[in-house]
């Protein structure tokens, strides 16, 4: 057979030279990554058992420990972006039949949903409109009502600019004997979290918004009380490479001892080691007033504009991603292709239930500055005096 | 409670510059980086779903459709390491209580297994000694013993140094009515793969062998005749992240069309098609040639060492990994240690099966070439030179 073979060619597409735009990143994420992450992605890589790497696997870990504040051991990168960590989270925990609560006033309640019926799960919704955020009473009602093992609630909700308040929620889930699980991937950073002290169970966050590192490492972590719940599994998690008891191995989660797992995204690390360490150089205090400064800055600019907040009461905006309702008579699309085409500047339309309602403007961590939200103001200025009413 | 919260200090660790030594990486992988791919991969970041990354993962596709030999459609790089793409090959395709045959003759048999199992397979192993290869009489005598609907086979065994080989397995396996999944980690680019044309439906490989790029985003391809499997799945599969039906969708698989399905890992993507790029510009048949001399050339080296090669049969001999018999009376960790500690090269020992039993040498992509050979070499004569014989 072998000399039967037929070789096909190379694609012509792939002889040209690699072609990569200049982009002022100001959607939802990913951000633009300052220098100095960008110069260690690049650097040459080492082996993913290396003790230079272990130091930086672990300074990484202390990196999440402090950006999350917490002091859980199981705490670390899984080797994938956002969803993977999400995944991950949901994976590790619940298990077939599981009853699993998920709050959805957003996409991310819904991809949520997705994930978890794919495990197996006995999911329940409880839904808001887009734009609004839950109280202690609403969720209360409804622990007592479906008895969930587990609670699903985005932070920061990207698709809608609404930041959930987190006080009082693990005290109120524990009280219900069910664990708490927060996404944090467009709020980590931005706006206060306090895993331990507010009683996260499982929270996990991206790499490429606040911290502004390339995507593709993502942090996560576990309490001893979600870990409780993993080791009474009846069944291995259907992941081998999201499985973080596996994984807390690879890291030293528990000892010093280091046991190969799988080879790690290496310069993607190395990125997220320098974007937690500018996070630690920063201070998170500093950063959290400095975002919440930065949008309050947008937000008045915005309505100097004559623009409307789609997320009506100031204190549930989100300080990294501001939401503005599309005025009646314009294509969001033919705003933000003419941002992008006459600026470079990226500024999203919608997603999931916000989809075609708003404009999503980020402004985080190497982006979050009065200059770019002044050039973005600019740029949507321009574009609405540019694109014309619809003629519908 | 906010007023009660207290702010962990950030992390001293952290506040140190990053350090990354210097290394030439010899082992089975990662190899190191050529200076195009690092700065491919250290270039300012883009959105997505920004057309110039459409066209970027277009390329991919096209780059892993030649490296692959394929004509299929679904072609893509999932975003995460070699491991991801071995889980996304058996999570989309098996189904609770399908059977599975795993051949197992190293270390990724038994990956595979545990993989396999983790979804509800009903796994069957065909076991031979490491070091070995199966023929297609035995495969066969396997495939009616347990009717499998998926057989598992690894093409280049990195654990043990042996390359398996292909031809006919395709056209048997579909004779009993059983898909054919190949893994071509550690042989992508180094020794001849025809999927089309040796009627493989699954094959998977990593980005950090031989196409020299870092790890973090993983090539596979699904033939029709996995797609049929896939379509008439009862459940979906139990994730999200790893749904090839929904990448699909997000690589423009099947139509132009793209659907936002997870944040890319983006800088991998560039550092990936430079890397599918190189070998496109110099040619599979090249490079297989060129992989075969080096190899050639290292194991005579070896043999002029007084050391013994670990697989017996030359034909059998992985071209992209040597494995060395380790002599007795030596330890293996003193040797790796010492290459490392006074000659900066890594040079692996076993892994699984072979654990204790071999060193393994790499010549892959950028790190394939004659003088890589002779630092090795002399390197290994050096440390036989000082590592005593084991007193015990």
């Amino acid at each position: 057979m072998s000399s039967q073979k037929h070789l096909m060619p190379p694609p012509a597409a792939l002889l040209k030279p690699l072609s990569v735009p200049d982009r002022l990143l100001l959607g939802p994420g990913p951000s633009n990554c300052p220098p100095r992450i960008l110069s260690a992605g690049g650097r040459q890589i080492i082996g993913h058992v290396h003790k230079e790497m272990i130091q930086i696997m672990h300074e990484i870990k202390l990196g999440i420990q402090y950006a999350f504040q917490t002091q859980n051991p199981l705490t670390l990168a899984v080797s994938g972006t956002g969803h993977c960590a999400m995944e991950a989270a949901f994976l590790n925990v619940v298990e077939h039949g599981d009853k699993v609560l998920i709050a959805m006033n957003g996409f991310w309640g819904e991809r949520a949903t997705d994930i978890a019926k794919r495990l197996g799960a006995d999911v329940y919704q409880l839904v808001k409109a887009p734009g609004e955020y839950f109280t202690l009473e609403e969720i209360e009602k409804s622990l007592v009502q479906h008895t969930p093992v587990l609670f699903f609630i985005t932070h920061g909700e990207s698709s809608t600019g609404v930041v959930q308040p987190l006080d009082g929620l693990g005290e109120l889930c524990h009280r219900h004997n069910c664990l708490l699980l927060v996404d944090a991937v467009a709020s980590l950073g931005g706006t206060p979290v306090f895993m331990d002290q507010q009683g996260i169970d499982i929270l996990y966050s991206g790499s490429q918004k606040v911290l502004s590192a390339p995507p593709g490492a993502s942090p996560i972590s576990f309490s001893m009380r979600a870990r409780k719940k993993i080791f009474n599994r009846k069944t291995k998690p259907t992941s081998f490479y999201l499985d973080v008891e596996e994984l807390a191995k690879y890291w030293g989660c528990d000892d010093n001892l280091i046991r190969y797992h799988h080879t790690a995204p290496i310069n993607t690390f190395f990125g997220l080691r320098e974007g937690l360490a500018i996070l630690a150089e920063q201070g998170l205090e500093n950063l959290w007033k400095h975002h919440k400064e930065t949008s309050l800055y947008l937000c008045e600019g915005v309505k100097k504009l004559g623009l409307q907040l789609f997320v009506k009461e100031p204190e549930a905006r989100l300080p990294t991603i501001t939401t503005i309702s599309v005025p009646k008579g314009y294509d969001w699309k033919e705003v933000t292709e003419y941002i992008m085409k006459n600026h470079g500047i990226e500024v999203s339309g919608g997603l999931g239930p916000s989809a075609g309602k708003v404009f999503r403007i980020g402004l985080m961590g190497y982006n979050c500055t009065k200059f770019n939200a002044d050039r973005v103001l600019h740029a949507l200025e321009d574009a609405f005096q540019h694109c014309l009413k619809n003629k519908l």
